[in-house]
Formats: structure tokens, C-alpha cells, sequence
């Protein structure tokens, strides 16, 4: 395969996922030759584009828009429309990828609170897709770091339940066997500690010593290329630089506040662990600054290309 | 005043403490003109600096070395008499500060596991100043962002339990106190959410809408200059740049994870609320490296120099 066709979703239309693709998709940058197919509204899309002075000339672009649902109109905050909208497109371009019609989905950002008056039961893009693949990883891949989330749109509270030994191995097993297919090179586990100083030898918790060390032991007898568990404010400065080193975050926000630190504008969210690649930019619907032609497309257009490099891998 | 005294301990004798002072006492650092007091061993100190080649010609250093405690001379690990050493240095160091003979105090990184070996029961320097000031707060100062603990050295799950409407609010009024008698400035708190994207509307946690919202709701109202809850992984990347803006950060990697990506090796911990300035580097004893003469000493430089600027401050 050599010109892939890759999906794209428009993200909730009441936020900035219509103005950030078209930016990309008309923008200068190089990006990868492929067939582009659009979910969602084909003419809010047009005249999102035409307002903005973009066109999409030399793209080769099609819409893919599930009549069902229309978007409200409205912007800049949640809207049950819109989360309609903004799920039935997802779910048409993961029906899609599943299916062998696109070989990869780059996704808009959407509200998890549209999508919650609209009565999707889901918390969003990769809960969903966890429906259909349990194992499904969220990486966020930058050139500076690399973070892959234990767990992710979970409170707090809960997450800290997820954090055991069995279930610390399936998922450094499934981050190797989901990597193994779109990345082969040479890649490092560092595990991140749950509490400060990674626990202090039992001074601040016992998690290190009861859960994450004998799963990152076991992890190791068994050939994997983890190491830790590391204090949690060391490791992400550690691994800064060295994007083959993956730093296994055990909870959302220890993961994210690095990396948006770090890759701020230009981080790209990854699931792993799924027949079709899966990428999106690594922010959200920022319904502040809707149609206000301040968002910045960095993070979108490097979310396509790296959907577009992956894709050509054999999956 | 306008020669302030500065107290500086050691630290741990097994770990980077002593080499740190030494380079930071010899280098041409433009530190504070002020009469430096070292807590901790002298022969063992000076031994030291004559290893790494390094005098202290041009200041003014005195010794206090509280004779009951020896160091065992053993390096690169948590020891019994190293920690009982460094506790009485630190010991000392505060009944001299509580006593108005050294206006600030400075102090290198100890052990909490040496401590703990020596049968000390305090986790750390906060946790002992917090005993005389229950409201001593722990600040983190860099030229780009500025962090304030609502809890410190305590395991993640109980780090949660604190996250009451109650304490935050008595945390931020302690924290404009704080403030006020050592950098009058203006200054606005930021207060990050506990939860991923700060609960996103209550889908992800309530702890937003029951407990921190209504904290800083009624904090405002009475006048405090604080806004949020923030995304956690937004609020510091809103913040950087802005060392007015205190983020206000719910648990110790909340804070430190972003602070020592932001601020790394020039970082200084200083603990406000209390009669006297305190000020120590961000890092640890960094035993893996300790006896290498490879410590960096800028973390500490900056320490020295924060100390003497807040010092001549009247408190």
C-alpha cells in the first residue's frame, strides 16, 4: 500500500476541530499523500473554510457525513446537537477503519459533555474505541517524549484502584505487542512511580513495593524492556529527549501535565493495541476561542502526519 | 538590618549536600553579602572542599556542629548516623532561627530513610518546621514558575483526603499571609482541579464541584486574589512564564511533576509561614552520584540568593 486513505473527523462543531482541519488540510505543510475522507458536516465544514480564506485545492478530499444527525449551529459550548453530531461522525469513521475503507482515523477534538446530553454512555474517543479493543492503549508521542496512560478518563480516586500488579502487566505486555506493529525500533518502558519519591522505600506508600515493582519484575523475567518504578518528578525530566524512551504514567494527569509541558502545540495522541491506527491532536475543544480563527493547527497537522507515516506500516 | 546571618546545613553526609555548599560557598556567584553559618560536620566539610580543589577565601563562614551526632563516613546510601547527623545539624539550624541568631535558613537535601533509620520521626525538614508551624507551606520559586503544595511528603491516597473545602481554604489564606510578609508584590492563585480536565463538568469526579470549587468561591468572596479549578494539564502551561501566577497544586507530583521540568536544577523550595526565611535546592541527596564531584550546585547558588533577598525583607 503505498497512498493510504485516511479518515478524518471534524470534532465537535460547536469547537475548533472544523477550523483546525481546515488549516491543515490547506496549510503549506508537508503533508502525506493520501486520500483524505472527512466525517462530518460537509457544508458548516465549506463554509468554515470560506470564512477563514482556505481552500482545500490541492488536497484530494471527500466527506463522509451521517445525514442523521446535525450539528445545532451553536458554538462555543456544549451542545447536545453538536455531541450528536460529533458521535455519529466518529462512529461512522471507526466503522469505516474497521472495515479496511480508511487505513487510519485522525480525530477532532469533541466534548465529552456534548456527547453526555446527547446520551452517548461513552467518555469520549478511546473509550469507545475500548469497547471494541479492550487492550487499546493511549500514547501521546512527541519529538521530545513518548507517555503511555495506565489509565485515562477516570477520577482520580478510581484510577489509584487501577493501579495493581495484574493489571500493570497486561498493559506493559499489550504496549509492547501494540508498538511491535506500528514502531518497531527500539523503544524503553519507565514506569513511573504512584507516590512521591516513588514511595521512599515505604516511607510514602506502599503501592511501589506491593503492585509496581513485582509487576515491572515479572514485566522483566519475561523480556520486556521496563525499568522502575521511578520518583514521578524525576522520570519525565529523565526521559526529556529521548522520544524511544517511553515513560509508563499511572494516571491521566501524571502523564499529561509533562507532556503538555513539554510538547506543548505539537504532542500527538496515539492509540495503540487496535487493527488501524488512531491518532489525534493532544487538546480539546477549546470552546473559548471558537470561531475566532485563533487556533493553532500544529498539533492536527502533526497528528495526520504521523497517522499517515504509521499507516504504511503492515499492521 | 542590612548583613542578614544565613544558616546553612549540610544535609545528609552520605549523599551531594556537603559538595554542594562548598561549590556554591567557592563559586563566583554573586551571592548575598552575609555572614554564612554552617550547620553540620567541619572536618568532614572541609575535607571536602579541599577534595574538589575548592576554597571559601572570600566569606564570611562560622561552623555550629552539634557534637553528639558523628557522621559514619559512609557514602551513596540512607545510614543510620549519617541521618542522626543531619537531623541535629537541622535541629540546630532552626532552634537558631527560631531564636533570631540567623534570619534565614538554608538547607541541603537529607534523607527521609536515613532519618527513619535514626529513629527521627519526621518525614522530611517540612514535616519537623511543620510541628512548630502548622501552617508552614511549602513554595516552589524558579524564574518561570512559581508552585505552592497544598500537601507534601504524604502517599497519593491520603494526599486526597485533604482536599476539602476547609483546608483549601485555610491553604489559601495562610498562602497570602505568607506571601505577603516576604514578596508584597501582587500575585494570583491558580488553583488546579484534582481530577482529569479538573472533572470535566462532574463527569470525571466531584471533587470540583463540591469541595474546591465552593473553597475558592468563598476565598474570592473574602477577597483572596484566586481563580479556578483549572485543568491540571493546562493550568501550568498557562502559568509558565508568569511567576506572579502561583499555581496551587493539590498533591506533591501535581506540583513537582511541571516544576522540575520548568525550573530544572535552578528551582528553590522555600517554606513560607513561619518567623524566618527557609530555602532549600529542589532536588535529593542524589546519593547514586554523591562523592563524584558531577552535583550540580545552581539549584542551591539560587537557594542562597533567594534566602538573603527575602531575609533582609522585615518578616
Amino acid at each position: 500500500m503505498s497512498r493510504p486513505r485516511i479518515g478524518i473527523t471534524l470534532g465537535d462543531p460547536g469547537g475548533i476541530g472544523p477550523e483546525i482541519v481546515a488549516k491543515a488540510l490547506a496549510a503549506s505543510a508537508p503533508l502525506p499523500d493520501s486520500d483524505y475522507v472527512l466525517f462530518g458536516d460537509e457544508e458548516g465544514f465549506r463554509n468554515e473554510a470560506s470564512r477563514l480564506g482556505l481552500t482545500l485545492a490541492a488536497r484530494s478530499v471527500s466527506f463522509q457525513a451521517p445525514g442523521e444527525a446535525r450539528p445545532s449551529g451553536r458554538r462555543g459550548a456544549p451542545d447536545k446537537d453538536n455531541g450528536a453530531a460529533s458521535f455519529r461522525a466518529f462512529e461512522a469513521a471507526v466503522a469505516d477503519a474497521r472495515a479496511g475503507v480508511v487505513q487510519a482515523i485522525v480525530t477532532a477534538p469533541v466534548s465529552k459533555k456534548s456527547w453526555d446530553l446527547a446520551g452517548v454512555p461513552w467518555r469520549g474517543h478511546t473509550d469507545y474505541l475500548a469497547a471494541f479493543y479492550p487492550d487499546a492503549i493511549m500514547t501521546f508521542w512527541s519529538e521530545s517524549l513518548t507517555v503511555a496512560l495506565l489509565s485515562h478518563h477516570l477520577p482520580l480516586r478510581e484510577a489509584l484502584a487501577r493501579v495493581t500488579k495484574g493489571g500493570l502487566l497486561r498493559f506493559l505486555t499489550s504496549l509492547r505487542d501494540g508498538l511491535a506493529s506500528v514502531s518497531p525500533g527500539r523503544h524503553e518502558f519507565l514506569v513511573a512511580g504512584l507516590n512521591p519519591h516513588a514511595g521512599e522505600e515505604g516511607l510514602l506508600g506502599r503501592e511501589e513495593s506491593e503492585e509496581i515493582g513485582p509487576a515491572i519484575r515479572e514485566a522483566r523475567e519475561s523480556g520486556l524492556p521496563v525499568a522502575g518504578p521511578f520518583p514521578p518528578d524525576v522520570v519525565f525530566r529523565s526521559a526529556l529527549g529521548h522520544p524511544e524512551k517511553i515513560v509508563v504514567a499511572l494516571y491521566h494527569d501524571q502523564g499529561l501535565i509533562p507532556f503538555k509541558l513539554a510538547a506543548f502545540e505539537t504532542g500527538v495522541n496515539v492509540t495503540l493495541g487496535m487493527p488501524f491506527v488512531r491518532t489525534s491532536p493532544d487538546h480539546g475543544t477549546a470552546f473559548d476561542i471558537a470561531g475566532e480563527n485563533r487556533a493553532d493547527p500544529r498539533s492536527m497537522i502533526e497528528a495526520i502526519r504521523l497517522a499517515g507515516r504509521l499507516a504504511l506500516r503492515p499492521l
